[in-house]
């Protein structure tokens, strides 16, 4: 097997577009590949991040893909070549499992290309483009993918502090049973980084912007938008209050807040994500109310990035095993039409034969493996 | 296997001594060895440049041997520590090679230590102290050496100066038909060698020495000694005339020489291995008469210093496939009372099941390696 990559690893956002595939040009280009009589399968994955043509043929294929590539996209072939990572064999199967598990992702461990390198697959499978060797490769990464998402952390460990907050705030509306978060700031860049987690897990918002400069490029009937300076008589709706603008001054204070909060024990958390502060820590005397800030945040975004170098590691042992597999699932497949060759010579000569015949040709190493494993078929069958 | 040396390489001649096995103390300590339950099998190797005991067992074998060894020889376990180089398994079998084929020889290269080798093991042999294991590795060890003696240059390049002249002289008395050597200065360093060596072939030697504090260390009916004031009376009989003092005046001048032999034209091969010159250049003048010097021996032994090395990599080639080879008829070898086992299940199961097993336990690299081989079986068989 081999592989074509062109990705956000070493090619800019500009030459990427140009080898973008619509999945008509994919179902094109698959079939344009496999009309060479050198080339006996092929799989193109094409997301905003990658294109990677993945092919099964003779040496030559290489050079032929090269070929069509730069002729099926008119980009000349010397003009890509810095762009291009080819990979080989045992090469390219390590790369389709790194990227289908999101292992070569710009967010690691991203489980989105999962679902793009399925698409690519089954659709050119539908092609009739795949051949048994990228079939065992595709299903084997696939498989993979899910047991590093089953058994590491790296998919859901978060280290935005979008999604930290987010998860933070739905954690908090589910013990109060609440469903409201009001987000002062919500235009500036991490208000709406977090508005977008929480319309993914089901918030109502109320979003307030202070200057008329910024438009809210978040468009959602669950987002309400208040006027800043109403902010106080929203308090109470909600459940969360977020505070993220760039003001220099307190966006809640002591005062005003207690005034409207301390005769009743409506539990509420404040979260302040500003620097410097928008919210009058002294808020956090009145009964049943919470202050969380930034560096809490930044705190758990630095734990979960040391876990997740941990998983990293995990997840590699995992892929290691996996591609492993794999190559012996091929191996194996491609030489079941010789076994019978070679059952009839063990019935002709005799095993003993066949073994010695195996001592010429393997080195000492390769024999005491060889040993090794056949003494292990015998005690595991006295079992 | 395992191996515990004491060689010239770690340690000095006076501890070396104190290790020498007689033939009767070398079978006497390979049956105390065998006598424990965990080793099979014992071999010493008893020269005066190393004592080596090779010996096959457990694991446990190393500190047993070597408290054996502390006893039988009654020197302290931590005195000798540090002068032992200790060998197992793949690292005993190489060494055994290398010191059998003279690669681990202050000579690199000699052949006497493949007969001190033959020597003990047949000692060993005839002791009952041997085993399987060490049979084989001692078997394969001897023709190895031999190997290594046939297939390269590594032990007749000669590149001492004595070995270098008397092949010289050798060559030249074969092509006049004549046997005598004079040899003015035969009891300095080099004469002595240079004499030695000679003897070794068979030649006449006529020496001199001018100064009567040198005894003649070389005693042989074949050297006649004369006088140095009467050198130029047996020029007429010498073919060749070896001339290597260290007086600083000429040993032989023109005049002289060309008054007793300028009337014939018998020819001399005159060698002056002498710093400054012995003899005087224009001699060469006289008809016949030809004149090597010492610069001439000292480029051959360079050139052949150099082919050595060269030499030497060839053998360690050799050495490699030939343990390789005997590392695997030990392995076959100890796997055969299995074979029964394994050729049973294949009737049982089919081969198709075995080897399904067997892809469970090796990996991708080793499954390749066996599919190829049984490929190669197949190819084989088709031819």
């Amino acid at each position: 097997m081999y592989c074509i990559s062109i990705s956000h690893k070493t090619t800019p956002v500009n030459i990427r577009e140009l080898f973008s595939f619509s999945e008509q040009e994919q179902m094109e280009f698959e079939r344009l590949v496999i009309s060479d009589k050198d080339i006996f399968g092929c799989v193109v994955i094409s997301t905003c991040n990658r294109s990677e043509i993945y092919f099964s043929g003779e040496k030559t294929a290489i050079d032929i893909v090269e070929k069509q590539l730069s002729e099926f996209k008119k980009v000349r072939k010397n003009e890509i070549r810095k762009y291009l990572n080819i990979y080989s064999n045992e090469g390219a199967m390590k790369h389709l499992f790194q990227v289908t598990s999101g292992l070569d992702s710009m967010v690691l461990g991203e489980d989105e290309i999962l679902r793009q390198v399925k698409d690519g697959y089954y659709l050119a499978l539908n092609n009739k483009c795949t051949n048994h060797e990228l079939n065992i490769a595709f299903q084997g990464a696939m498989n993979s993918a899910k047991l590093v998402k089953t058994d590491t952390r790296l998919s859901n460990t978060p280290v935005s502090i979008g999604t930290l907050t987010a998860n933070k705030v739905v954690d908090y509306l589910e013990s109060v049973q609440g469903k409201t978060v009001l987000i002062v700031g919500i235009t500036g860049q991490i208000g709406t980084i977090v508005a977008k987690n929480l319309l993914s897990k089901n918030c109502n918002i109320l979003g307030t912007s202070r200057s008329h400069r910024h438009e809210l490029i978040l468009n959602d009937s669950n987002i309400k938008m208040i006027d800043y300076k109403d902010r106080y008589q929203y308090l109470e709706m909600a459940e969360v209050i977020i505070s993220a603008t760039t003001s220099p001054h307190y966006t809640f204070t002591y005062n005003e807040v207690s005034n409207i909060l301390k005769s009743r024990s409506c539990p509420k958390l404040f979260i302040d994500l500003a620097v410097p502060c928008d919210i009058d820590k002294d808020i956090s005397e009145i009964n049943s109310i919470q202050i969380i800030d930034i560096d809490y945040f930044e705190k758990a975004s630095k734990e979960n990035n040391r876990i997740k170098l941990k998983e990293l590691d995990k997840a590699q042992l995992i892929l290691n095993k996996c591609v492993d597999d794999t190559l012996k699932n091929i191996y194996f497949q491609e030489f079941y039409p010789a076994l019978d060759q070679i059952e009839q010579k063990i019935e002709e000569k005799g095993f003993g034969h066949i073994l010695f015949q195996l001592k010429e040709s393997l080195n000492s190493e390769q024999l005491m493996t060889l040993i090794n494993s056949f003494e292990e078929i015998i005690r595991e069958e006295d079992k």
